[in-house]
């Protein structure tokens, strides 16, 4: 994607170029009003802006998106249908909490570093832009992950697999340590992308545990 | 502080009410304006809607700060004083690297918890909207805490007072598990106020001692 650079050949009926598919084309749309609103912030990006970025004439965004603020609904649910595809679904199967939970920090890391849609992570934890119903929905869809690790932690303990803690603290110590690593890592920065993972799941578990690992 | 409910008798002078020195004046409208930017963004907060919150015509504003963007930096910079103050400034003497973390993170936490300068707190990390020198100067500040704790973290591992860690990966656990507070925490929720540095302190820190605590 070269968002700006330029523009595909998408005049006011938002016909969609060679190559792309419609669905393809939709999510480009997304990353690049991403892009622009992670830049200028919400208010300041403008429907002509995103349009021009994306090549189209306002017309032909309009024909791909609703509204302004539907659209970054649907920004929103697209980095949450990342997050839960690339993440969430791929952990929930696991049996033992404590590989659950670090296998899920693994993975998440992994998804905050490789840089991909980062534009997307920013909007989902700073901008809290939305209101009413598309507000309710992506908070229920940000409470279905903290419940995910507040139960993982509580099986954890249960289990003696982890001596006592707060399953509650501990689930948003994780989500601090993890979200937080897009306002400071650097890919070509001091730490390894390959060890950031594993370092943290050392500061975070390697305390914890005390059964064989 | 009741911004905007009780206009104070300040014309287009900008004369201070009664009981109000000039700094606790300028602090209010600092306070006064870092809320509005917090709820309504900071494109969307024009110098009219904080000068009206003040009790201040616009005028009467412009005695008491140099623009919009330097009114950002203000807040910042206070925002920073206070943090300094009330929390690095405390823990910089304690001679033991491990005291000296834990004590910062009780102090951090406290800080984040209690709910005064909430918005300071938000716009530090939220908004980055300034430019050029100011968000330099900003930048500095924050640099020099992340150095504080990185520095402490290598200090402990090298007296042996913790296993050996990634001393900035630790670093920015710490920052991540502390900043990310003011997201979920709620003073009535089901963490008790009093009990969350401390837990905290142990998720992070009762991994990792190997000395007599």
């Amino acid at each position: 994607m070269r968002p700006g650079v330029t523009p595909i050949n998408a005049g006011a009926s938002g016909r969609e170029s060679a190559g792309h598919s419609p669905k393809t084309r939709h999510r480009e749309i997304l990353q690049t009003a991403a892009r622009l609103i992670c830049q200028d912030g919400y208010e300041a990006t403008s429907i002509q802006r995103i349009a021009e970025a994306c090549g189209l004439t306002k017309a032909g965004l309009y024909h791909h998106i609703r509204s302004k603020e539907h659209l970054l609904l649907e920004i929103m649910n697209y980095g949450m249908d990342v997050f839960e595809e690339q993440v969430l679904s791929q952990v929930l199967p696991i049996a033992d909490p404590v590989e659950r939970l670090k296998t899920c920090m693994d993975k998440h890391v992994r998804l905050v570093t490789r840089g991909r849609d980062k534009e997307i992570t920013i909007i989902l934890h700073e901008h809290a832009t939305l209101t009413g119903d598309a507000q309710a929905q992506i908070n229920a869809r940000k409470k279905r992950y903290v419940r995910f690790l507040e139960s993982s932690f509580t099986e954890a303990v249960r289990d003696g697999r982890i001596r006592p803690i707060n399953p509650k603290v501990a689930a948003f110590a994780f989500l601090g340590m993890v979200n937080w690593i897009y306002k400071w890592f650097r890919r070509d920065g001091a730490v390894p992308e390959e060890q950031l993972a594993r370092e943290m799941q050392d500061l975070l578990f390697g305390g914890l545990e005390r059964g064989p690992r």
